[in-house]
């Protein structure tokens, strides 16, 4: 009787960046032991992930909770085929970077002047500016550089923030050799045919550079997104391990979209992300004891939609013939 | 710079069921006085919806906190243009439903045979029977009578349903009399590929039967779920306010879809819900007191993503030509 009726799909297989260690860790209040940030990464390598954001080396004075950069980069195992990458806002950062190993490094700046200049102390030209520094010395390097375009579907102080003014700066950033582009809803203001519609001119726009989409579930709409973008084409996607992270400059806000929810819809929808379940929930299971402070997590409470349960004990009372 | 893509896209405008003050207080604890729920119904009749699911005329017994069924639905406000449905369990309640004057029935059974038993005490053909029954009754008084197909998406118990039961059964209630016919996740195990398959299923099978998508958000997906419903042609939601309700035998399981974020988020996307957001939230303010226990609510803590933030004070002195 059933059709074989499918909604417009994407591609069979996506790459799922994991930025909990850094982008969740760094507005925790507690401060993480190295040895147990080094056992969260080394955890997560074990789940299958394409890439492993690992660290920022930010200046330790802007980001305590990240001071220990280069201890955590030098501690963690390293899985082969999974690529461990960092966060790093200038050259002094990049050269701590190297130093110790990063094989791909991220770089941020916001796609709205006031975001930009509230985040990073910089108006969006000197951040310009900064970048192609790194971007130069890191190209000596051979060294991979994506960049993260925060406030690509909205700004929190601005407002919409036009497309094109995104699609321009992405366009610059190329141009000045970042080798991947990262649209990023920082604080979960975008709508499912707004990220598809991004997505897919920035796909246009920058054939050959691989464009990454980061999610934060702020209003609900995380997945929703995530498969819009998916069925556009797009194929990365950045998480964090039970939804940490946030950002500052969104009171009440909750954090990035959870890479088990991630996984496991995408998972249901028979796309593979190369990410197993069961160890990924077992590290969301440990993070409220590894940042000391309690979170609902909606699917380690649920679990997996096949974990049924077992029927009423009364039941087989009630119909012996069951 | 930007092309014109889209996603691929449904009605241009939708309606909603809001559920919540059957759905929703049927499972709470705390006992909610009879002028509170008129008031509650009263509010959500301000804010636009196509339909209120106001009250179940089951026996008090079996749900006690929605034995004053016909105090409600006699004391609520009927605003033009709304229609106010009530859930009908057995021929006793559609006599009770009829004295007060509802306009629409809302009848249900399970899709899977174990949870029929387990939330209906009876199999699946007894149901079926009962709802017979009381789709031949309600002919005679002109009355529509919507059937909702609960775990028409998997089963806590049985694991997935498949779709074929499920389209075989809502045939044979359309046969039966049905006006309408809902398909309902009750544990949220539906998934974006699967719902957008069903939907357009019963689509095809029942042209001309208005299909209704239930959804929970136990796994995040719920908002995903109705973008992949929507773009296979779906406009009719149930949701409910503040994400009440949930199902007793769902250990851990958040509840409905929450009205507020399926408004919002159709909103954004250029949608047309008829609802109101504005006043919507202030019904979810008042949610807590009404049903007296804390929960939290996420676009209620962020607000609608153009509410946009003061920049830090800190800035002007910054940048002073900002």
């Amino acid at each position: 009787m059933t059709s074989s009726t499918t909604m417009p799909s994407g591609a069979p297989r996506i790459e799922i960046n994991e930025v909990g260690p850094r982008d969740g860790l760094q507005i925790e209040r507690a401060l993480v032991p190295t040895e147990d940030k080094i056992a969260l990464v080394d955890a997560l390598s074990d789940c299958g992930f394409a890439r492993i954001e690992v660290t920022s080396f930010t200046s330790p004075k802007a980001i305590p909770a990240l001071a220990d950069a280069q201890d955590v980069m030098r501690g963690i195992r390293r899985r082969p085929g999974v690529i461990y990458t960092a966060l790093v806002p200038n050259v002094r950062g990049l050269e701590r970077a190297l130093e110790v190993g990063v094989q791909e490094l991220n770089l941020v700046m916001s796609s709205s002047e006031t975001h930009n200049r509230a985040n990073l102390r910089m108006t969006r030209e000197q951040s310009f500016a900064e970048l192609s520094n790194i971007l130069g010395v890191a190209a000596t390097h051979g060294l991979p550089c994506n960049v993260s375009l925060s406030t690509a579907f909205g700004c929190p102080f601005d407002g919409d923030v036009p497309a094109d003014d995104v699609l321009a700066l992405a366009r610059r950033l190329v141009d000045a050799g970042a080798s991947g582009i990262t649209l990023c809803d920082t604080t979960g203001m975008a709508y499912p045919s707004q990220v598809a519609s991004l997505s897919a001119d920035a796909q246009a726009l920058l054939p050959g550079t691989p464009i990454t989409i980061h999610l934060h579930n702020t209003r609900g709409m995380a997945l929703a997104n995530a498969v819009a973008a998916w069925q556009v084409g797009i194929t990365r996607f950045d998480a964090a391990a039970g939804g940490l992270g946030g950002c500052p400059f969104a009171p009440g806000a909750s954090g990035n979209v959870a890479t088990e929810e991630l996984v496991h819809m995408f998972a249901c929808m028979g796309v593979e992300t190369g990410v197993s379940l069961a160890p990924l929930l077992d590290v969301v299971r440990g993070l409220p004891s590894l940042v000391q402070r309690e979170f609902s997590n909606p699917l380690l409470a649920a679990g997996p939609r096949l974990a049924t349960h077992a029927p009423p004990a009364w039941l087989a009372e009630r119909f012996p013939s069951a």
